[in-house]
């Protein structure tokens, strides 16, 4: 997947309630320094409270590509954009899309992109040429997010770690796994999405041979436990090798998300069947640390859930949202 | 997916021996009774021993679908094939394929079946629409293979526990998860090439609630122990929900297919992992037997290879192609 040029103009469209933001809001919580502006169209009920600007406005700047940055349920494109956004190609901008629909599919777009020579970046559909895994180790340190379940809060932590690791200075790379995390960091690869042959494949292309002491900081997704989507998990903690892991959890969840009935697994029974996956490709593989999102709780008894979580497994807690990513940080230096 | 019209008209085209036939000779061992004839253009090399007829003559005689019973290293489609296969629309014949290639990317065939209302089926590529697992329980029973490694017989396995099972008129249904297999069933899904948030949910829809003595005999998929492919034996394991697991292993082999240096795990250590694996979904799976394939070995080092994996793992095992699946299905019904 060719890097995502930035910086974004944020496409708003006319978005009505019926639409979510969170993408666009993901990418400006985490890299502001890359959210040039916004664009929208009359009646638009979205506003991230940046500058709006048009499109030729934006190129003269220095926007290099326009960001859907709203989605509705189905994740289709509003016929009534087309034209629009085919005027943002011929202004000079590349779109990027986490879409189910595929850009490239719609021939306006397609045809508009070919004629003035920009790329038009689908983050929800895999490249072609997809590499298998080979299980070599590759030099370099990497730490996987891993969780009781899915929206814990893996690429939250992820970002919050990476942040954290280039504060102190050290070398590190946030690995993105996952279309809003693509965006973020203008690359990587949507492991969803990927056919399973190549999942464990694309996860090792995805952090090549670093230096000894360069950290890829990875973004987790679902978990192993998950009835659903665990085939993703495990061709994610095969192909990233990861020497540590960092288990996240939301505090007082008690039901797996989208499976009414299903009971969330225990931190311990979740750090151990990681491990075992993880042990397969990396026999070092450690649990450092616990993320807890206690976004629900006051900072009271935040503070509390975290240190029981602590107790329960024998390992640094915090919550990064709160408390910042210290703590995880000193545990994987350590 | 929509099932495959059967019986076959065997397509060999011109196949030099740059192709192998696989394909077709799986089809053929398994159910001659669906190939109706074979389709060749001069200078064939490949001969599969049955009558050769033209569209015309095997449409006739009760042929529904052109099987592409040869491939190439690649897996595409040659160019000079195409007028020929446009005339196999054109004569009343759909057409299936297990090539990389998707014969609904062919303009020609992709317009000849539009307009003579035939399918084209590219079993390689998954259907849009995919489902998500839900990990609810289904009515019926379930067997699914697992193996110390890729290629070491659990398609076959599965091919002949299901014969043994109708021999013995229970009510079984043989599930194809690759696309060899679904082309032999003439329907199913080839799971490798599902993205991976579906594989389970794919799992689950090929073998939805059935009466409570019916057997679904899932073909399996690589195993969780590969580093390239456990993503999808992950998803598969969750999906079908197996009651009962028949562990396939080839005699003798001791490094991964692919992965040079990397020892094949343990008949044990394969149990556990797949055991841990698919209790997630069915808290009652059990390991049954074993099924070694001997193909290497003499008669006599093919018994004593075979009570030895017996005795290791302290359950009934046989080579089905040698000897049967007997042994299995006794152990299955237990």
């Amino acid at each position: 997947m060719p890097d995502i040029r930035l910086p974004y103009l944020l496409y708003l469209g006319d978005a009505g309630p019926e639409f979510g933001a969170k993408t666009a809001q993901g990418v400006l919580h985490w890299r502001p320094e890359v959210c040039l502006a916004q664009a929208r169209l009359p009646g638009c009920a979205v506003d991230l409270r940046l500058k709006d600007l048009s499109f030729s406005e934006a190129v003269e700047r220095g926007a290099r590509t326009l960001l859907i940055g709203v989605t509705n349920r189905g994740g289709v494109l509003p016929q009534h954009w087309i034209p629009h956004l085919e005027e943002a190609v011929k202004a000079g901008l590349d779109i990027a899309s986490g879409l189910h629909e595929r850009l490239a599919d719609v021939p306006e777009l397609a045809r508009a992109a070919a004629d003035f020579g920009r790329q038009l970046h689908d983050v929800r559909h895999p490249p072609a040429n997809l590499p298998l895994a080979t299980g070599a180790k590759r030099t370099g340190k990497r730490v996987l997010m891993i969780g009781t379940d899915c929206a814990v809060g893996k690429k939250f932590t992820a970002l919050a770690v990476h942040a954290e690791m280039e504060r102190r200075g050290l070398a590190a790379t946030f690995r993105p796994t996952g279309q809003t995390g693509v965006l973020i960091a203008g690359s990587g690869i949507a492991l969803d999405a990927v056919p399973g042959d190549f999942i464990a494949g694309c996860a090792e292309a995805l952090s090549p041979d670093a230096p000894t002491d360069h950290w890829d900081v990875f973004e987790g997704q679902a978990t192993v436990l998950h009835p659903t989507f665990a085939a993703v998990t495990t061709g994610l903690i095969h192909g990233s090798q990861p020497d540590a892991l960092v288990l996240c959890h939301q505090a007082g969840r008690l039901e797996m998300r989208g499976l009414s009935g299903r009971a969330l697994p225990s931190l311990r029974e979740t750090i151990d069947a990681h491990l075992a996956a993880a042990q397969l490709t990396n026999p070092g593989a450690k649990c450092v640390g616990v993320s807890l999102n206690t976004n629900d709780l006051s900072e009271r008894d935040a503070h509390r859930a975290i240190a029981e979580a602590s107790a329960e497994v024998a390992l640094p807690a915090t919550d990064p949202v709160r408390f910042g990513a210290g703590a995880l940080v000193d545990a994987l230096i350590d």
